[in-house]
């Protein structure tokens, strides 16, 4: 049986292992799609795999492995040998605490807030819902600190898991590309350094590819 | 140089590497107390350690760590065989992987909503500000249903990375017990597996200690 990758197409969560089998040059995989309108996303089955009725969801040969983060690492481990390594090297206890420190990074003082923005200003017209413009304001004035702290950040290193691109990039790049298609570039484009990183991390051959 | 911890006191994210140095048995450590109240953690010297003006950091003898989960993960590595273990076995990747998802759930279905709850209840009123209740509202709710997938989970193991005690029960810890003291104990209780985790956890001899 071939790698099952279960997600929805449009989904920024599912877009990250998209991303990472691309840079893995890996096609041989079946992807299955959630119709979240119809609830299938809740339906009994789908529990059994993702018990928070999310996406994405892995199926290797019977292996079932939720949250995006865990399936490209994972993914980037089993395919360790195919394209760009993305991974610190095994055994190196400080790149690893490295690594770590900028997963965390990406989530806490990134995503969550980046989250916010594409909720409101994608998910909900999608849902027919109104935007709330102060949720959006209080969460783009936050980015905006957050981005000083990481033009300083890529100022010594240009990614933003350290001097090469890895993982950590992976898991950034679908919803930084949101943000320009949601009319929030200037949160990227006003620092240089941010603006740099992204300029580098966007032309790579795997992001655009996977973003058509 | 002894391991030194640049934290708060009452910081719940210090909480956690306090914790898992109290299950290691580890008390040869230094900790730095870094005041908020004077700016200190935006001053040029903290930023130069933490680049977002948050604690903790640690110092282990000039290799700087920051984010309290990364600290984490390298202390439980760097004292591997010193009390439990805390971390899968090396180069099981499927253990690693299944580890790395449910790290992902405690922030991504945990943490990101109990924060909230932490900030508007017990940080704004310290600050002298006013507490939002419909955040507080909204957040309790988001949870309630969360709770309703980890009573699920906990119905099929016995602790929130699987079948023993491990980091990712350690993550939870300081903000489930914080719940508790901010009212909303109800969240945790209502869900008997829940409840059964959280009585097993708490009774730990190191979170009685690090609690105190």
């Amino acid at each position: 049986m071939p790698l099952k990758l279960i997600g929805m197409k449009g989904s920024l969560c599912t877009a990250r292992p998209l991303l990472l089998l691309a840079e893995k040059g890996i096609t041989d995989f079946e992807f299955q799609d959630v119709d979240f309108a119809s609830g299938e996303n809740k339906s009994e089955a789908h529990l059994a795999l993702q018990p928070f009725g999310q996406v994405p969801a892995l199926d290797d040969n019977g292996f079932i492995l939720f949250e995006s983060r865990a399936i490209c690492r994972y993914l980037a481990s089993k395919f360790a040998d195919r394209g760009p390594s993305l991974l610190p090297a095994a055994g190196d206890d400080k790149a690893w605490a490295l690594f770590e420190q900028w997963a965390s990074v990406e989530i806490n003082s990134f995503d969550v807030f980046a989250q916010q923005i594409v909720v409101q200003k994608l998910v909900m017209p999608m849902m027919g819902r109104a935007v709330n413009e102060e949720v959006v304001a209080a969460n783009r004035k936050i980015l905006s600190d957050k981005f000083v702290a990481f033009d300083r950040i890529l100022g010594k290193q240009a990614y933003m898991g350290g001097d090469g691109y890895s993982l950590i990039d992976v898991f950034y790049m679908p919803v930084v590309g949101a943000l320009f298609g949601l009319g929030e570039a200037e949160l990227i484009t006003k620092h240089p350094n941010v603006k740099a990183w992204w300029d580098r991390v966007s032309a790579r051959e795997a992001f655009q590819k996977a973003s058509k």
